[in-house]
């Protein structure tokens, strides 16, 4: 069949991702995927999941509210917080595939093993992974925790809201 | 917004990728890949591309007839040839985004490399990872070429056609 | 000297491994190592060491009884636990080498450190790699121990005895 | 069963072990791997691949005939050269195992996909990794085929006899 | 212009640099890479990081002085310890460059991203790699802390002042 | 001693580094590399591996030249070429080093290996990585050869005297 001229194919049904993770605080770089992501499927669904056992800096809530602030002019990306597997989160919101953004060989490692796992635990469930931009390679929560925390200005690596918001916990509180 | 109560965004219009590479011969890892791409979007284009210095194994239109051949049963998927940058060619053909299957840590460094170069030549034209299923990591192209020159049974790697076509080059010629 | 004509060289002394480990719980992956140790060494200790700093899911003597029932069936194979350093531990069993299961490129880099410094204490304890199954290269202790806390289901990963301690610590105590 | 206390359980059948490659020419990293394989299993066949489609320094003869001279001091092993693929020649020898020496994460993430290829092709056949000794991770073929082609010193990396051959390679014909 | 028969350009103003870490305690593979930095720059400035959440076996004040004693013969090198961001402490001390040793790929990844982010916040701070010494690959603070906890020999891994400071909080506390 | 009391010590005898490669062309990621140690040490010798075997796209003495027209305003920078091995040309100039620049994970295996033989050949000669800028990760001397090859603007990775000789190669000779 020749390229140009094709009948289109009928749309498909909506097709649902879920990007889970910490996003303790949400990042430009999860930022950046959340665009990329919002602009390929129909829904995005960002899902901070809850680990009762790590001491996060901001709360599940906080953190929630942080990225609903954040994407809130991005259409069909929603926000919300899940318990358990991400596989059976995926299911339960109706998703055909989890995004995660990587950075890097140690990165993908790891996160290939995930994918692997949550392929064998739920077959139908794909991963996709979405290759963070050359510039924003290095930008992880982490670092900008680092920065916060000195009272750097971490204003080039996450949203204004969350610049400000880690003022206030780290300054003026 | 509660996740179990959203409208359903309006559907976007049809999403096109491209899935491009030697594909000498054509593998069920490759195809694992074409599948997953095709349940994702709208269309998916698998692109052999043309690279005059190198000595393949098949001809670049037997290559094309083999990826037909091999998806023929899959709706969605087109086969053609491309010379040139693969990201002209997406904007050639409407793409939004390349598609690659990554098998490993060393494989991921290299392609992270070539997605930003995509990415900073063609800044609409995104790049999307595959993790090759848990045991299709080892199967490649130059795996099965490999095998077959020594006349072993590639038959769990490859489409049956491609088998066929394996046999023929190595053995009966 | 043709290979098929040569004369049988005399046996060896018994060669002795360590397969050394958390094994916070033992998984199939470790017990895929175990199996094949065990088929090409005359013994195979598998040795639990004691970190005090580090909390356990399960103590050590319950994961030496754990391990010791998953192996019941492997001849030549044993358990214990140890304190001190697993070279130290080598030459109070006898043992000429440790094994270790390796999963990918980044556990790869860690246990080649390890190797390198356990050869450096103690020069005559060679170290041995076992490349993971192509199937169990995602199956860790940590991923058993998140999928079980969520009360998700872990048959395929661990020994059967180990699912139903799982179980029991999780949701009927 | 206490490890102090336990019966000795009966030797097994022979263990013999392939270390496959291209040794061209065989190195002191090598000769490292034959002498730690030799040490755990009954017989090492060392065995030269020979691949048509590339351009050796030396003949497939030429490098076995180093190897027997660089190893004629160590009881079991065997030199052979081979065709096909390793583990069909693994099994005309009766070896239970290949084994390799790994040198970083990069090298690593290519011989675990080699591992897990040749295990699908026959799943009797094991693979094993020697880490390289810490000093000897540098030393390859290729930086030896290097240094002596511009008669630099390579006498701490070869075994004698390829020193000397490599000097008659380069310098006196 | 040919190089045997250049002119020597003027001096340039002394060029400081900063090796910053934890050094718990420092090890022979951190003191190479000072020496070699001290041989290359006008002055190296070791930081010792404090870092308030993290439970260090030597308080920041030990470091520092096992540093010195370490360092003592060492012209051009100064020892302190700083807060907050390391960029931040180059430009106090008006350091050109941050220098850093690196051992494997894994390390390497890591290092690279903070490289990036430190070059982000100060453009005007390089970073600069050493290679860790073939021999010295597998040595780290994390190692000799775990050698020295069981009673083992670290005399070759760290300076002797060290040895016997581990010996002390070891054995004699 | 205190950081701010400090007596400058004497200024050291010039230092000398030797940036090798193939350069084929020299792109803004050398050249980046170039200006990087031009600024830390004294002089910085940039030069041309002679490699019989290889192929390239331009002579050394184009390479020399538009190395030469690179690097014209900077400073304290030469450019040669040379054959045989880089530490006998580091010592025959002079040079205490050779910088290199270094991508990602999977360069840095194979660069730290480099880095290992050179320093057992010539332990008196360093070996320092210069990590790549953040956007430059991608850029690499093949990537601008392919890209010129099909007629692409590369004028954004290479001086602007490169991609003039490029267009010319290509376009209109």
């Amino acid at each position: 069949m020749a390229i140009s001229a094709h009948e289109e194919p009928e749309p498909k049904p909506p097709r649902v991702v879920v990007f889970g993770g910490s996003f303790d605080p949400v990042t430009l770089g999860h930022l950046d995927v959340i665009q990329r992501a919002a602009s390929l499927f129909d829904r995005t669904v960002v899902a901070v999941g809850r680990h009762p056992s790590r001491e996060p800096l901001f709360s599940v809530s906080e953190r929630v509210d942080l990225l609903r602030r954040a994407t809130e002019d991005i259409p069909s990306v929603e926000v919300a917080s899940f318990d358990g597997l991400i596989v059976d989160y995926c299911v339960r919101v109706g998703a055909v595939a989890i995004v995660r953004g990587v950075r890097g060989a140690t990165d993908f490692d790891c996160e290939l093993h995930a994918a692997h796992a949550n392929a064998d635990i739920r077959p139908r469930i794909d991963t996709l992974f979405f290759p963070t931009r050359v510039n924003m390679g290095f930008v992880s929560a982490s670092l900008v925790r680092e920065i916060a925390s000195h009272g750097g200005d971490v204003s080039a690596y996450v949203p204004a809201v969350v610049a400000a918001a880690l003022a206030r916990k780290f300054h003026r509180s």
